[in-house]
């Protein structure tokens, strides 16, 4: 099922991680890089305060000959309003990474920093692919799979960057999902679904009617009709398009859920003889569940649309989670996902 | 903190039952009426086939001065297209028992069955309250509650009446959601928030930006501002607002999460011991989770706007459902939840 109908790139492709975002940076960002240039060829770019960078670097073991450091003091915090950050700090490290691409030193951004900051650094640093409107976040998500060939993740775009959308974006949204999840996730023909509030064609309104009638248009799509929320636990659909609104609220609910149930064992561990016996007795055969919940197991998630790519990690992530995104990232780069939107967007006209 | 700033009706309210939708009506619809009329002083009109129901009567206990039968033979089935069923089966059960409460022989409507043959039939029977644009199906779902006196139930509106909404609709959603959780749930000041990306009140577009403004300004709603996804898991809101084509996909995705859960035990019970064990050690300290995938706790959910109310209880309902649906429509005739409604919106102008 592996595609391979365009040359991948062949060079070892140099990401430029930022190394100042997400929770628990930049300890775990440069050990999770520190990891990846051990058992990887890839190149990676730290971005961030150089003398932090390389005291966590001297206390682990990595390849000195794959990593480099790119110094800035400033960055943007998880909290922080993006763009009244982006306009005051020219020197966030998320701007710095994306500067990093747009001028040929680097193939890719990594961040598990602030998304809105790095959804404008882009915005003001990429070119957008010739014919695509607005960029969509994708977010991969756990699900059920029916059988074991299966990816156990599935896409579902776009999840904040665009917030309303009209027919020809979600179509636009629709066209590079598929094209990530061919190239990077290797299904040969992803099941494209439109999230609605039903299965019939004429459910959900003018715009969502009007995209479904387009998408079942387009051959080079697998489109397999309407998802109904039930179906985006079941994993029916390998990508799943929808408003940036809608897939926000999607996306954080499924975290929220997953936190939950992370309580409830919690309480039930301290207050309960019989709950901690059956959470002992479950944990052995708990590994398929604890993806649920578990951010590390899948890197990060593209921003696509525009000419580069941004893989955006959890804010949690930890250094198993970065190493992962940064191995996501340089396949992403090698499989041409870019390349491949870019003859998309064109063939469609 | 009970409610009790106007007169509640003292007579005893009568419900018209549509005997014949749901999955497993009429079988589990007439047991759950038979149950009510032995525990409580409510009247139930049963609406479908004579012999069918009384058959069923004739085999469980109930008393007979508490039901009476409307006889029907159409019924609107599940899976049917509700606008071609509406209006090619002038008789069927759920449109016969809206009749009767536009008539005023019943008060209230209680079905099972299709959601959109329900909501068709009330459009066609009822009148709206005067000064409401459009009707909203709430839903309530199960959350995670920070204290013992907490409700366990949030109520979720618009979850599929009206697709999409200008601010003017989500305003008057938030009233009317609101008086039904005062009526209702017995929640003097309800918590109320508005689905969202993000909790700043500059997200997520013109619509909610201006949603959010004129909420901000009601002082008759306790209105906590923008709830993000992983909020509607938590339950820090007592009522949330969202248009019908957000609130339809959250809902559904609520219950297909809660199928997988369930899905993943019956594989762990048959195929691992470990898990089995430890499912027979959770199951005395499970109950609180099992609220999750429990739709017969709850009896159903109000369509609002009307100056009628219809509860909807889930297509799966068993006899404890129906029957505390059955109860939950008293309740909300007693306590004159459409009044506090036309009142409220009277008060916004």
């Amino acid at each position: 099922m592996v595609v391979s109908d365009e040359t991948p790139t062949t060079r070892t492709p140099t990401i430029a991680v930022d190394a100042m975002g997400g929770d628990s940076g930049p300890e775990e960002i440069v050990k999770g890089v520190a990891r990846a240039s051990l058992d990887t060829t890839i190149q990676s770019l730290l971005v961030g305060d150089e003398r932090r960078i390389q005291e966590i670097l001297d206390g682990v073991p990595y390849n000195p000959e794959q990593i480099a450091i790119e110094h800035t003091v400033e960055h943007v915090e998880m909290g922080e309003e993006p763009k009244a950050a982006i306009r005051k700090k020219r020197r966030a490290s998320i701007a710095v990474a994306a500067q990093l691409v747009a001028d040929g030193r680097a193939d890719v951004v990594v961040t598990a920093g602030n998304t809105g900051a790095a959804m404008l650094a882009c915005s003001e640093h990429f070119k957008m692919i010739p014919g695509v409107r607005h960029a969509a976040l994708a977010s991969v998500y756990p699900r059920h799979t029916e059988h074991a060939a299966q990816d156990t993740l599935a896409l579902l775009l776009d999840v904040g960057a665009t917030v309303r959308c009209d027919a020809t974006e979600l179509v636009q949204f629709a066209l590079m999902g598929n094209a990530y999840a061919r190239r990077v996730s290797k299904v040969a023909q992803p099941r494209v679904g439109l999230l609605n509030m039903g299965v019939e064609e004429t459910c959900g309104g003018e715009v969502l009617v009007e995209a479904h009638r387009r998408l079942r248009r387009i051959e080079s799509i697998n489109f397999i009709g309407n998802i109904e929320g039930n179906e985006l636990a079941r994993g029916r659909a390998d990508v799943i398009v929808c408003e940036g609104l809608m897939g926000n609220v999607v996306l954080k609910l499924l975290e929220g859920l997953a936190e939950v149930v992370d309580d409830l064992a919690g309480v039930a561990r301290r207050e309960n003889w019989r709950w901690k016996l059956g959470i002992m007795m479950l944990a052995s055969g708990f590994g398929k569940t604890r993806d649920l919940t578990d951010y590390a197991a899948y890197g990060g998630a593209p921003l696509l649309g525009f000419r580069n790519l941004l893989i955006k990690s959890h804010g949690r992530s930890n250094a198993l989670a970065v190493h992962n995104a940064v191995k996501v990232a340089a396949k992403a780069v090698r499989d041409d996902v870019t390349g491949e939107i870019a003859a998309a967007i064109q063939a469609l006209g």
